[in-house]
């Protein structure tokens, strides 16, 4: 058994922070990771289903990553470079622009923020704050977006914006995609506050959304709805920012999760795994006209970890040269989709959310997903919940997990799954 | 001679944003660094007395790390890790609090925030908030904590703060130690206006302070000044919060840069050089009363770089866990005054600043300070300057920093300053 | 005809600000008024359909008043009185207990606060804010609470809005009832959006609402809408504050106009007619267990207007001892039901809007609207629009217009609507 | 004696909120008052040196306003007027004209904003935001400007910021005029900060002063200080707004406090006396360039309270045609001046402060300068203190009390003195 490092004699519990949160109820020392598994310190082997929080999207130390980043290092190759020109960031920005870019139709500039996520969306509010010399930025009910100040106030989670210990200012909230299903559009409901004269609304700045909303509760948005927002935010002079941090990378099925959406968003926001390997970095695109910062107006001292670099242009030359990668991430999907679906037909009430290699099962309850996740845990299984509630079992396994390990992985969650409802119902019965 | 990459068929002219900065003036594209020299393409090798902002006080590539690092990567050691627990993050805990915090008494504890010295300040700020029920926090003049909205309340630069399209909350600004030389001591201007029950300023949730402010201009304030504050802040229940981002991590002479000032901050924030490597990490120090975030209430993807968990253990055992690096650093902070002595003689009215390792002078003018910078980039040596005009010339050479080199580099200094001056006293004469 | 006091050389357009308003249309110098009637310098009377914006609900220099208050005057009785003790103000808080508050079941305590809607208005933001601990105020689409910074931020005009110069903060902006006919229910959508714990909504320190939006074109709340959101104010924590500042003293029928729907705010607030004399008044209603202002902790010089004081008592006993006057107005509404119902019956797509003395029509345009006004005026009238467009005609007549005078002005404002539809008409035709 | 208002079977403790304030100090009940003096219900008469707080400037009920008010009345003038033409506004605007702007070279415009001074403040400080399109408004030490939001968060008294429950944004507080008496010039002070490019206080909308801090202790500014923080204002492009709601309307010995400084404000602001007779009225004078506010763009029920332009019209006729009565000024505020003189003599460490008919003494000590008040208020004379710890008694008598009553008042005064001294005296023997 792995030793528990959450005693008091441990040195976490010495002197690492109480924020610290997935070694509590995964409280294995982990020493050692390849693709989609990942080692403790006894030796045992775990299928890993969260993926970083879909930062590992190619799975842990992919091989030619890997060899890329040892050779660099070999070769005092630059580590840190401020944004200094580097042949490491001219190869990234080249493969990026090759391979993403210009196949899509973008002209769109990268811009290398500090390497968190919440640094690329701060820098995009800030930037249409600038162009548009508006203060408001819409942002929707169970959107995350990172918890510095200014993201903070556009994130949802009542949980991460008590952390502030302070007001937020500066974000009006609206309601996502299908909120009240059946009843008013949402998309409706926000042109009608727009549009009224004394709606109360400031004109705003920018529209930021996730198509697909990971920490949400993998809300999927429809391709209509952003469509229609994207032509709302047109309408009222606003940018649209995509935060594709989470769902992005590949993880819808796409690199990008709006491919498939017809809108192309003024600003797109990326981190989490886009460097490939899991090391930090963080970018954002923005449309050349819109491109108005002076130099180091928005800086970071990390905004050129040039490792990741590295392996970012792995990551884009071995997986998105082509499109072999993305047909494979279509029929994964359909298989995380069959068994969601198995799962979801165990529980009464439960039902599927999300898309791509991005979704999971709306259980209906915090402490039935959370009692699956910690006995799947028990049976070798990494997998998170999510959701307003932590109702929502999400998948979000590397997308380049074998279909052999996919199915091992949902083995063992059905058997979670199965296991604690039976005790469920033994308990209900009582 | 290096090709500038700034030209419009460059990749970055192409697509990399406006907001790059440092190649505008250093347009080499490097590709190489080891200790305190950095290599172009062309084959062209600087002194660096920039060394990634302070990022790379062990130089760039230390053979130790390298090595390190290279075996963990080659084992597949665990890239990215959330915050689950690691052996890499336990060795560094362990390293820390052995050869850190208990050599100076602190029982501080650690929190891994997002990887930027941004986020590590965004966390403080929320934490001061949180455990005090007040908004506001006290900064300082030429203060720069970072560009998120949390942190750009706190930083005093103008261009920067422009960059927030909006206005920013939270922080009242307050002038630096010494802000009116020989007139009010700000320590009792700061004391007069909080004890004043109409003063109008809101009791603080916490005073935050560089002991030496990097980027305002090598301000350094007083051991007096700074326990002053230190006392005004418990006087009045607020944390004291001392930003070691940039002068932390041996960069004053000692560890952390308050350490000779008999003040024991509630929190310090850190990042740059923690990692060693230049390798984004951020983490801030907390007492454990104050330790009060919930699990993950502050997050992020990042908060657990094992890479730079390598490296930052390294840099710990190698450098910290006796004195005679300290030693070291006390020898090479005379090299640097006496250069700079030399420097400053050069330039009417120009005066040293800042302390330790962190020295500059202020030449009275940004033009001026920036074309000796100009000119000594040309000739192999790369320096920056810092200040609200821009007019201080800083040396942050790594600290590891051989003295034939720093001695080298201070020669190519002293040759640019004489260049630009003689041809500035040719043009005054005209 | 009435000289135009707009002309260049007239003291307004000399002296008097770009701000005055309501002059512009009704260009008159207006001299002398009684009742609902108002004369001009030429000689010209008006019924005055505006009565003040609903500050005159007792028409113009009731005799009752004005006797009572030429004595106060005779006597040297107090004008100025602070907040000191005087037999003026003893005499208006024992009749507005015993008539109003007693029989209303009301133990409410009155806070006289600066003499303005919106003072009243702010300072009962100011209560919920700190009896709860939280900053968030709810308010609705089309509210309108006066334009000082914090009653500003709950407005919802636009232009109003605009008029700050800066971004307003501490406020949530929700669709008012009805905003989605036949389709989600707006306190459903509420009650959704503060029960969803990633619903980005912050508890809300209060929930402030008009039951009848006059500035905002006359929405009409259900009283079951009301009840609901006065259950969701208790259900999460929030103060109910009913902004009465234009819908009570009898404006929709009853004293109060939440009189009938079994509901009890925790703050009332009033201004406007509660002077009966048009005199500068305000106060707010605050149940005891949230009185908790330490003295003079929201304070004002003119908190105690002793004029004021004196007519509104005289106010009280007159219309509110008995009966008699609801009744009356009972009957009015009907008359002001049928005339608007045979305006509405001209305009296709017309619609009546508001209840009780305070209906009006929606008929589709701002321009139509303005255009039968100022036909009206011209024929002696003084009527107004209101609505985010301007789209709404408005009967705002006294309460104790007679009925001849009532049946005289909607004759005006009938012809006046003939007259402009017919040009209309014949302008469409050619 | 005066009965007690306060007991719990008063009407005042039923029912009248806990924010009430003067009447615990004075609990008698007024119902009566002429020129300086002022009589309970048992028929005791009180000289008053508080003039509601400077808006009896002209003393209780003059009789010359009283009966032109009464001929108004009674005639059925217009009572509310909206911001309508009436013959009434257009003489109270041509005598301001003839009176007061024209001999003193303003080109202004009256706007009248809500009828109390906050409503101007806020006017006044949205004005200057629109028209530079900045947000900071830079406001002092000690500096009241009322209670509403806006207002509020100039304001410095911690008591009332505490009253909003929230943390209040958009200024930046500073030290007034000799806050450091001997040490930095506070004008030198803000300059410095406001053209340090890293000072961080952001560019800043107007500077708000009053040249004497009524509440916050009788602060008077010096002219030299005044006049350069005016230039400071022009400097950094922003307007100079000067708050002389309490220090204007002859209260500094001028009609306008700042007359003699050789300042023109963009901004003036004025309540409180400049009805002349306690009748609530504020407007503000803004330069025509600054005169931007659209119609009713900043708005208000009673912004033409009509019987206060009667009696406005007749104080500025009465008191300001020729120069007879500010000569008289100068003779009342010597004999001020000497009465405190002999006061502050018998404080030790007790000194003067303010000007004109403005003044008194800081005895050092709130309990000190409560019981003086106390002791004069039993022998019949209203007076208060002011200042951040109540510790200056405020001697703002009405600027017409005769000289008679003026050497009474301060008979009682100094007699109040000489009894608490001398009991404080046996008290500290014993």
């Amino acid at each position: 058994m792995p030793k528990d490092m959450n005693t008091t004699d441990s040195i976490y519990e010495r002197r690492e922070s109480q924020a610290r949160s997935y070694c509590r109820g995964m409280p294995a020392t982990f020493t050692m990771a390849r693709g989609s598994e990942i080692t403790d310190d006894t030796g045992k082997t775990y299928i890993d289903f969260l993926a970083g929080c879909s930062s590992l999207n190619y799975g842990h130390n992919d091989p030619d990553m890997k060899a890329a980043l040892i050779e660099h290092i070999s070769n005092d190759g630059i580590a840190h470079g401020l944004d200094l020109h580097t042949n490491t960031k001219a190869a990234f920005l080249e493969s990026f622009e090759q391979h993403i870019l210009e196949p899509r139709g973008m002209d769109h500039r990268v811009m290398f923020t500090g390497p968190t996520g919440a640094n690329a969306v701060e820098a995009a509010m800030k930037i249409a704050r600038k162009v548009t010399g508006r203060t408001n930025v819409i942002a929707f009910t169970n959107g995350f977006h990172g918890v510095t100040s200014g993201a903070l106030a556009a994130t949802g989670n009542g949980y991460h914006r008590g952390g502030a210990g302070m007001s937020l200012n500066g974000v009006t909230r609206m309601p996502f995609d299908n909120y009240f299903p059946g009843q008013t559009d949402t998309a409706e409901f926000l042109d009608a506050m727009l549009s009224d004269k004394s709606g109360g609304i400031d004109a705003p700045a920018a529209i930021l959304l996730e198509t697909v909303q990971g920490e949400g509760g993998l809300n999927a948005a429809s391709p209509e709805w952003v469509k229609r927002i994207a032509k709302l935010a047109k309408d009222h002079g606003a940018l649209l920012i995509v935060d594709d941090v989470q769902a992005g990378c590949g993880r819808c099925g796409t690199f990008f999760s709006f491919e498939e959406m017809d809108v192309m968003p003024d600003i797109v926001t990326m981190a989490k795994s886009i460097s490939g390997f899991g090391l930090p970095m963080a970018m954002l695109l923005v449309r050349p006209e819109y491109d108005i910062f002076g130099p180091a107006e928005h800086n970071g001292t990390f905004r050129g970890n040039t490792h990741a670099f590295v392996t970012a242009r792995v990551a884009v030359e071995k997986f998105w040269a082509d499109d072999s990668f993305q047909k494979e991430l279509s029929e994964k999907s359909q298989m995380v989709h069959d068994a969601l679906s198995d799962l979801a037909a165990m529980v009464p009430g439960a039902f599927l959310k999300g898309r791509g290699l991005m979704q999971g099962v709306d259980v209906g309850s915090g402490d039935l997903a959370g009692a699956i996740c910690a006995r799947a845990y028990e049976n070798g299984l990494i997998i998170e919940t999510s959701g307003s509630e932590d109702q929502v079992i999400k998948v979000l396994a590397p997308l380049t997990t074998p279909k052999d390990t996919l199915r091992k992985g949902f083995e063992i969650l059905l058997a979670a799954a199965t296991d604690i409802l039976s005790s469920h119902k033994t308990l209900a019965a009582e």
